[in-house]
């Protein structure tokens, strides 16, 4: 085996170096700092769980996703935490049996066995939100207005929002009284954004007129605010939870408006993809430059009942390692040079130090330089008090 | 399957609650601010690679408290970092690639398949530094004087400091000429602490009187700092890297004196439990009241030459789960409760949280107060303006 063999990494398990790595922890800073002052508590979830309590509810997507493992202690199968947020829901049931609305935030590793179409890692760091025992569309918004201060702070400038709501596919799918193979061809229908397809699969599946109708428009309905119109219209005969969607999703807009003029919603009814176990509103935010969404939330109710506590439940989460890139500089050469050894020396470093310099203290025989180590003053004896220069 | 049966969680492998997990991450920003301003630059490791770069040059211990995963993608066998020293010490010789001194830190989840003896969990968070590229004893005093540093950092008030060096125990063993289940026979014998399984075992195995006379002193020789006087005696005899290593904790033992005088070195010329891939002087600094090892480290040469470089290395480790127990308090109620809505309230709310304070709104309907929310004022409109009032 060569040497470039044996440091091979695994596709999509990256090392993080200096200076990416301390972007990052300047950013998991800047937003767990956000979300304690908007009244979330830090947890951290178990990294590995029984397979059992791992993806109960949680749909075959996330299986997966999910590394299993062998408890050498029990023989019981384990799976490794490839999403946080049903985690946390079972935190907040479970462990934490609070009454009322519970605020909790988060910044993990996670590991996938393979990496979703829509991001590029298997070693994402999730950072989010979550937002339990409220069923209001004002804990929605304040997810919402959230997940864009998270992507300010991250530097993003322009974002592009994009809303949808489970419940619209979920009501016709049910109206339609479809099978689940029925559905899941309807559902790659919907997701191939082909017309023709859909037209194919609805023609097959779906015998009422109105409601193939409906399913036909679902595909259409994707643009700006105008689109809530359109869909007023085109489900005009749709069950009522149709209407109360679209309802909750002109208030979003509303509430987005108010506190984030500068974002225009683009409405996408039939965008599914990547959303496993949401019962409600959906959100991704974007930024130019990137084809993945940098935040991706929404409503997720009841993912707590096979834990004891059916909770109301929302939230969203980004991955923190490709949130670090939207910013990212070279960091500035800021640091105070330290010579080997001299009288008082170790006390002038304390001192320096005590201050919050940092001080780089240089290595007997050391052949590197100030330069090399980021530093721009040197820390020199004058009239036998130690005084950091500028170089 | 009961709820309980559910959330049973693998044994170590624990959830972090509020108000546990603000603390972690509080000591988290204080050590790596820490070894910012010595000069550390952060890194981060994969959390997974393929099995033959993760274990080469590592030894067997750390082979069995590796998970072992099957990566999808290749068909290869992947392990999930149990230890991140290894791994940094391949980046520094194969991703970085710097001249002279390199001074690295992280702070990052991993995983064990078994728990150690020391070491009660399964995922610890490792948190530590390590430097390359200086052989010298002046690295490793850095070492030993942040470590230091790190515990008080956390909180510990009396540390306790153990002090040993692998080359007296191979010195010898090579002298002897043991084979490696000779060796091994041996190594437990000292690991026992037993002096007649130990009298045993060098009766068989080494058949030197000289050197049979030095096992037996090593077994004995451990205690305050005249165990290098009287270890000095006893190997008056033996190689001379015995002599070298030696010189080396005296001088380490006048370092610590220096700049820690509260700290009175312990030594033991035979601890050798848990110390994996470690070449020279070794430490363990442990707080009154925790059975194991708070920090733990020592010097590793040439773990990266599988990896094309051959470089000093030293450093250490130690888990943050674990230290920050040490000063573990209730955390203050500090924060405005604003209530669900009113006029000008999201400008007043935005403001004050700009300004640093935690503000919890109530969602409408809501039955928990500013109380439950950890919540000391309450946002009232006096005049026409919204004002913090103390609760």
């Amino acid at each position: 085996m060569t040497i470039a063999d044996r440091w091979l990494l695994p596709d999509g398990m990256d090392e993080v170096l200096p200076p990416q790595a301390s972007r990052m922890e300047e950013l998991r800073r800047a937003l767990l700092d956000l979300y304690h002052r908007w009244g979330y508590d830090q947890v951290m979830p178990p990294p590995v769980e029984f397979l059992d309590s791992l993806l109960t509810g949680t749909g075959t997507d996330l299986d997966l996703q999910t590394f299993k493992l062998t408890d050498q202690l029990t023989g019981r199968m384990m799976g490794v935490s490839a999403d946080v947020t049903p985690q946390v829901a079972r935190m907040d049931a479970h462990s934490m049996k609070r009454q009322g609305p519970v605020r909790l935030c988060y910044c993990t590793n996670v590991l996938r066995a393979k990496a979703d179409q829509h991001q590029g890692g298997r070693s994402p760091v999730q950072v989010g939100v979550e937002l339990f025992g409220h069923a209001g569309l004002e804990a929605d918004l304040e997810i919402l207005h959230l997940a864009l201060a998270s992507l300010v702070a991250a530097g993003a400038g322009e974002i592009h929002l994009a809303l949808g709501h489970i419940g619209i596919y979920r009501s016709l799918v049910q109206a339609a009284g479809l099978a689940t193979e029925q559905e899941r061809a309807l559902f790659e229908a919907l997701e191939l954004k082909s017309p023709g397809e859909l037209a194919d699969r609805v023609a097959e599946c779906v015998s009422d007129p109105a409601l193939a109708g409906m399913f036909m428009a679902l595909g259409r309905l994707h643009g700006g605010p105008e689109v809530l119109d359109e869909a007023r219209e085109a489900f005009a005969e749709a069950p009522a939870a149709v209407g109360a969607a679209l309802d909750q999703l002109r208030a979003l807009h509303r509430g987005v408006q108010v506190r984030h003029p500068e974002v225009e919603p683009y409405f996408d009814l039939a965008e599914l993809r990547g959303y496993q176990y949401h019962t409600g509103m959906m959100f991704a935010a974007y930024v130019p430059g990137y084809g993945q969404a940098l935040a991706k939330g929404g409503r997720y109710d009841d993912t707590g009942r096979a834990f004891g506590r059916a909770r109301p439940a929302t939230g969203f989460s980004m991955d923190l390692k490709l949130l670090a890139t939207l910013a990212l500089g070279e960091p500035a050469h800021d640091g105070v040079w330290a010579p080997a050894e001299g009288e008082g020396l170790h006390e002038a470093i304390a001192a320096l130090r005590e201050r919050g310099e940092r001080v780089v203290q240089a290595l007997p025989d050391q052949r590197t330089g100030p330069g090399e180590h980021r530093c721009n003053r040197r820390l020199e004896r004058i009239d036998g008090r130690w005084e950091p220069r500028s170089l």
